[in-house]
């Protein structure tokens, strides 16, 4: 039986769409039973189907723009780090959360800890490409300032996932660059582009932004603020030219027909642009699984990222990151 | 009369693209003269219509892939810094080159010289957003890495290029960041923030990439390395887009139908996706207008390229630039 804990408090529409996302995800038996974690008083009176579905009183919620060092000192008694507690005890495996994701990242060390070796655990992002396949990108937003070998370990890390999860023998990694030759990069890039050389991964050098999407690279690493940054526009871009396309066919009522007969394919373009179609982001490096969720989660997307986590916790994620962890760390 | 100077073998399709795009530009009398710097024995074959256009023989090319420092210790007889001398020597008024960036800026800073105050000169890109406005990169790729004093810099020619050429009385700045609050950024964003309050712009604060196309802000800074992650980001998101849209209509009949109805829209949507819309990007900071183009130029982009050197001329651009920056660095 698979019991994951859902931050309840946590995201811009919480407690309403991690509520509607958790009976989702009961009644269609994604999951055997969750726990939610937040305020009873704000959260039962919103629960319509009470099957599978159990609360853990936590008044206290950790704020989506407090700062995480702030979280951590204050509100070991949050909605977020109960979870985590819930984790560490054995009496959940998973942990689903929308809320402030820095502070999710500081507790999650804080609680349940880094697998040996990791100094920075990383949030993952999945990507559909174009050649049908996942792309990687790490890390998304979890470590703004970053060391050549925290890089090393989000390859790393990146690569054990998605042997894990994805079942891809030799995973091509890619450094996130500002251009393909070796005389782009950054300062930190160009040392890590030395170092990752020297470790047994199937490195592919520097990739750039348009490599997220056309299938070259498995695994594309960087630091925490590119990966954000570069997150965003791309929800950016993604969001502007759909609302380009609209724009242009409410001008004209042949437009509007056309729009008519490839309804079907808008609404594929924008379930592929939508984050909640994965649902979430795993945080990879810590001693258990977590799921982290877009602030805008709706309830879509915590049904989905319940899923995920219910996904990593039946492939033993964790246990592989460890294990592949540790074999890269001894060689 | 304005004469341009074209770097004839700059770009992925030279010299076929650049000569096919000055003869665009010549024969739509977008500009008086056209001076094609590069090598006569490859150019003068490609030209069919040489009304306007005048050679000048430059047998040296710089690659695209070469290192900007080697190119400026080897090449200094390159078509592309030849195209700076006779901007330096008052012969043309600007020059465009779809050559290598880095190079084209070292040659410009090396040859033109740096508008007094400037430390580092950038590559300003122009995005078109959801408000029906213009909003301003900067530096989008020039400069890896930066320090807080530079992205100042780069804020205060962003403000004088609104206001110049756009005609903003006010222009918004915002610091490309992980996040609008101010625990967000990383360590050269956090200290150039607290800068920024101090300079007399109107900074509106951290602005994410979603903000790089909503209109929020007119012009945003980011240090070249992430600027051109972004763009590349920005490229690869809204190519594979239109790629997962025609897959998903070649797939049914009546998508097809659907898109013939559509087809303008598709065409205003790839104009506004494409590169070539807006030609290239100016380099601001250096003394003489200069366009930067995509290396995949094509004529389209060239001959647009051309245009915009030329508005920039007609609007004294640079003369505007030096009195702001002046103004700024005084106060």
């Amino acid at each position: 039986m698979v019991r994951i804990a859902v931050d309840a408090m946590g995201g811009d529409f919480a407690p309403q769409a991690v509520v509607r996302g958790a009976e989702s995800a009961c009644r269609e038996k994604i999951v055997d039973q969750i726990v939610l974690t937040g305020n009873e008083e704000l959260i039962k009176p919103l629960i319509k189907e009470p099957k599978g579905i159990e609360i853990v009183h936590t008044p206290v919620a950790v704020e989506m723009h407090e700062a995480p060092s702030s979280a951590l000192r204050k509100k070991r008694d949050s909605s977020m780090n109960r979870g985590f507690e819930l984790l560490k005890s054995g009496s959940v495996q998973a942990v689903v959360t929308a809320g402030n994701s820095g502070a999710a990242l500081a507790f999650a060390i804080f609680t349940l800890g880094r697998i040996g070796m990791v100094d920075r655990p990383a949030i993952a992002t999945l990507h559909p490409n174009i050649a049908r396949g996942v792309t990687v990108l790490l890390d998304a937003g979890g470590n703004v300032d970053c060391k050549p070998a925290h890089l090393i370990q989000f390859a790393i890390m990146g690569d054990a996932f998605m042997r894990s999860v994805f079942s891809i023998k030799s995973p091509r990694i890619g450094l996130l660059s500002n251009g393909e030759e070796e005389t782009k990069g950054n300062e930190l890039t160009r040392e890590a582009h030395d170092l990752m050389k020297t470790v047994d991964l199937n490195y592919i050098g520097y990739v750039e932004g348009t490599d997220l999407y056309n299938g070259r690279a498995d695994v594309v690493v960087c630091d925490g603020f590119v990966g954000n940054v570069a997150l965003k526009i791309a929800e950016g871009i993604a969001e502007s030219l759909l609302i380009f396309l609209k724009e242009s066919m409410e001008k004209s009522i042949m437009k509007r027909v056309g729009y008519f007969f490839m309804k079907d394919a808008f609404q594929e373009l924008e379930k592929k642009v939508d984050y909640s179609e994965y649902g979430g982001a795993p945080l990879l490096g810590i001693d258990g699984v977590c799921i982290i969720c877009h602030g805008k989660s709706n309830e879509r997307a915590i049904k989905n990222a319940i899923r995920l986590a219910h996904n990593f916790v039946d492939k033993n994620l964790n246990d592989s990151i460890k294990e592949t962890m540790i074999s890269y760390f001894k060689s």
